[in-house]
């Protein structure tokens, strides 16, 4: 079927069930970031690839609704379905509600399926479009048009060593039950995957680069119920999770659960939870709509956590090192190519006896490619890289136990003056927030606006956010914390993990970002309070020759050579002695 | 009666109407931040004089919830009284709530009087209350045992000129229905009163330094009723209403007109408008629950409003450059108080021919005094300035037109090297402030962040606000924007007006805040978008003596210089010779 037929097949279901207008969100019943292939609904349909993007049909119109990183691609993909692309203004805002509203009478119907909407989302769009009459409906058309839809992953997944966790189960569900108590909830329903591979110590493969394991977990004072499809399981896990007390079921079963439950108060994350679950619980339930309490639970790593990731990051500092060393050696001498560096890192990271596969797809740009800060090489786009200009490398990696993300940007012969400057200017902002100290409770948002403000001054920004929490074997993007714009009011608290990856960007011509991973540790307790900072974890040398060090304080030079240095001492046991002296020249003080 | 009489007083009419818990809150129905003195419920049955605090009684305790600020005063005044001073943890918050939830059984009933509440504390106490089946009523027992209670205020109001308001009412009100009609609102009811003075352009007088009248206001889409009892204004003024499409009601009748209203939708805000206006509404009405368009609008001064604000700058100016030159030249020559140097400076600020009266209470500190962030001095506090240390002056005045709000932290004689040390240190943060360029849509807490971690490096910071914006002849505290930690996701747009006050305050010593008014305009537009700045509005000058100039950056200490000699230029018109002799070396480059 051609995305011109599935479209006209998705219309005549909408007016068989008298639907106006039909939704295709871009989740999976877990409100994943990124899908298991089951549920590439968007493309499967529209032949657009990006992970995030919204289809919206009516019998006169098909759109796909996108933000800016995707303009250019959706253009291209989009060319022939029958979609057109509609620009987001505002990032990750639901536009096509409004555009609904104008354009459906009253009375109309629109449908979409409720397990791919969050419970946020879709109280929105119901609450929304009620106001002029329009009503919404569950309705899955994608699964009717397409044959040999995937099956649900069946991958196995594994329950991790508990002394690798730093945390049993039993004392993670205690810290559970303590929160949900203090909310004043009988019933918790968990699905978002990275927070139940959390909770339980489990481990699985069901997501690309996320670590995960696709289940449900219904949480009372007395009962634990994993959601999870028991041949996923060795029966050893199986043992250990019955003697832990976990009962488990079906993954599908949750549904039929949910539908049995009466008169209790449930604590739902209405960002976290799909809109299905949300419409099938009955009237007698009271539902307190608040964030998983595991969402903050584990986002403070404890000791072990910490301890395995700081052994994460040498592994992952050798194979940066390693990579970056063949890379200059080997410049303009063989052929380099922006896909054959991604995969030349990989294999350097393979090395690493701990190594468990790659946190998210490289993002490896040379030249004006390193200006699309979510650019990602393919076939048709792999540029080769000459000795000359700046080649930016985001990439990271899972590790047994700890996950990593680092971005480098180095220059690959000569650079222009430009280039140079907004190296330097991004270093500058990359180092005031990583010195800066803060009273604990300071909130990301106003770390960002330490971070940026040494771009603003010279009338420069990025247009995404500064940094995100890290997990620990687990998403490479993890909540609650982020430093950026946005009015999330979440401290930056003592055992988080975060990166600080300030970025300039100009199309056409080249980009840089440089990203560390940084934990938040204690600075002082002085009179005003207790105060914070920040300790990189991440180990790899940041390249000092294009630094005009001029535009940086005293203080930001003596923050890069001490870094340098540490980067250094830190990874020369595991380094060859040609390695060594490769490195301790690039890290010398400048 | 004495406090434990009206108490006990209160008690009994607790038991007599079933009533297990009362709350009194520090508001009037108008939810504003200053309120008449017939809604001074807390002074009139505690004894406590605190602007923020709420009392709750039941039969075995009697508590006042009250911050920081408050904690000593409180314990003072609450002496005697029959009430305890319950701290609170987090400023702003209602943590009696969950008091009461601890304290109360299932089945009990809490009352207060709905006019005194906000729609969205009601709901929430409400809500917290009901999960465990505690009821509330609408109960004012304060009228009952206030013999001779106040009346409302009866002074007199008036309608500004429109071409001194920059816009006329028609046009303001044509900007609302817009606002209304893109929220899809029929109905919009306005409580707040600087909204009101704002988009009606009258002023009153009926709240000690906020020029602003009581009314309330009910505005469709041809229809605006102005509740205000008539005898309030000239028959002039009253015309001109009539000729404007306004129509005048009592004040007291919008009740009976809300009770009127079915089938629309109504606009109101959760923050300024009271629970009771909620609660009577029927239920066929559809609520929007969003902040007033015209707290938006007025947010954004127009150019008669910026231009007449300069010209209040200038008077404001002058006054304050007369006191201090005053201050300096009978420092340890004549008694001077804290009290007596409040009213010198507000003597200065009448001599301008535009006063219009002080815009708050003055805080007028000396040596260990200003360590009080809102210390306000009073006849038994009352200190003797001497000829050394720091004294710090916050106060303002209203003008035709414009509204002032300025610190200034000034040496009275010798200074410590820690006095010293922290006066650079808050003007090195004020000044990364005031110079600060970011892109359109930065948030005040981005901001915050700025300006704060000039002090965060060295382990200090503030427990208040770094900003807040200013009215136009209005209240000197006036949303939507502010500069400081809490999550208000409000960009700081061109035209608004903003403070900038960091400060360090080192109890039993001394205490520095230095403050300045700040327009924010473009910057330049880049190809990263358009960037705003700050206009420093507030002219006065800052004192250089007790700078440590190797603890300023080479811009900041370009910046102060340019600063004064800026104020030296603008005031030395209105000055005699001496004094702009005076002036002009206090604005010496340093």
């Amino acid at each position: 079927m051609t995305y011109q037929e599935k479209l006209s097949a998705i219309r005549a279901k909408m007016i068989a069930a008298g639907i106006d207008a039909y939704i295709i969100p871009s989740s999976d019943p877990h409100m994943s970031e990124y899908v298991p292939d089951r549920y590439k609904c968007i493309h499967f349909t529209s032949g657009f690839t990006g992970s995030a993007g919204t289809l919206v049909i009516t019998q006169d119109f098909a759109g796909l609704w996108a933000d800016f990183r995707y303009f250019e691609q959706a253009n291209q993909q989009l060319s022939g379905s029958g979609y057109e692309l509609v620009k987001l203004k505002v990032q990750y805002t639901p536009e096509y509600i409004d555009w609904l509203d104008g354009q459906l009478p009253a009375g109309s119907v629109v449908a979409f399926d409720f397990q791919l909407m969050s419970m946020v989302l879709g109280e929105e769009i119901k609450g929304a479009l009620s106001v002029k009459d329009i009503a919404i409906q569950d309705q899955d058309f994608v699964t009717d048009i397409w044959e040999n839809r995937p099956a649900l992953p069946g991958d196995l997944a594994v329950l991790l060593p508990e002394e690798d966790c730093g945390q049993d189960f039993k004392s993670k569900l205690a810290d559970l039950r303590k929160a949900l108590q203090l909310a004043k909830a009988d019933v918790h329903v968990i699905s978002s995957l990275d927070d139940l591979a959390w909770l339980f110590n489990i481990r699985g493969n069901d997501v690309r680069y996320n670590p995960v394991v696709l289940c449900y977990a219904l949480i009372t004072d007395e009962e634990v119920r994993l959601y999870l499809n028991e041949e996923k399981l060795s029966s050893d896990d199986l043992n250990l999770l019955a003697q832990r007390g976990v009962v488990v079921k079906n993954y599908q079963s949750i549904a039929a659960d949910l539908d049995e439950l009466t008169d209790c108060t449930i604590l739902l994350d209405g960002k976290r939870t799909c809109y299905q679950f949300f419409t099938r619980l009955s009237p007698s339930i009271r539902i307190i709509k608040e964030t998983n309490p595991v969402v903050f639970l584990k986002s403070i790593k404890n000791e072990i956590e910490i301890q395995h990731t700081r052994a994460a990051m040498v592994s992952d500092g050798v194979a940066l090192t390693r990579f970056f060393k063949w890379l200059e050696e080997n410049i303009g001498k063989i052929e380099i190519t922006e896909l054959s560096a991604s995969q030349k890192v990989k294999e350097f990271r393979e090395l690493g006896k701990t190594f468990a596969g790659i946190s998210f797809a490289s993002i490896a740009g040379y030249g004006p490619h390193a200006a699309l800060p979510h650019y990602c090489p393919d076939e048709e786009s792999n540029l080769e890289l000459l000795p000359k200009g700046l080649f930016l490398l985001d990439s990271g990696g899972h590790y047994f136990y700890g996950t990593t993300d680092i971005t480098r940007t180095v220059p690959l012969g000569e650079t222009t003056e430009e280039e140079k400057l907004d190296y330097t200017l991004v270093l500058s902002a990359m180092i005031f927030g990583s010195a800066a100290k803060f009273p604990k409770g300071t909130k990301g948002y106003q770390i960002d606006g330490i971070v940026r403000q040494q771009l603003w001054q010279r009338g420069i920004n990025y247009g995404h956010g500064t940094g995100h929490g890290v997990g620990y074997y687990l998403n490479v993007h993890e909540g609650p914390q982020n430093i950026g714009p946005s009015n999330a009011a979440v401290a930056i608290d003592p055992g988080m993990i975060t990166s600080i990856e300030p970025g300039i960007y100009r199309p056409g011509k080249h980009g840089v970002r440089i990203e560390n991973l940084v934990l938040t540790v204690p600075a002082a307790t002085t009179y005003f309070g207790e105060f914070l900072q920040f300790e990189t974890v991440t180990l790899a040398y940041i390249d000092t020759s294009i630094v005009i060090a001029e535009w940086l304080l005293p203080e930001q030079i003596s923050w890069l050579n001490a870094y340098n240095q540490v980067v250094y001492e830190q990874l020369k046991p595991e380094l060859s002695e040609e390695e060594a002296v490769w490195l301790k020249e690039k890290c010398r003080a400048i």
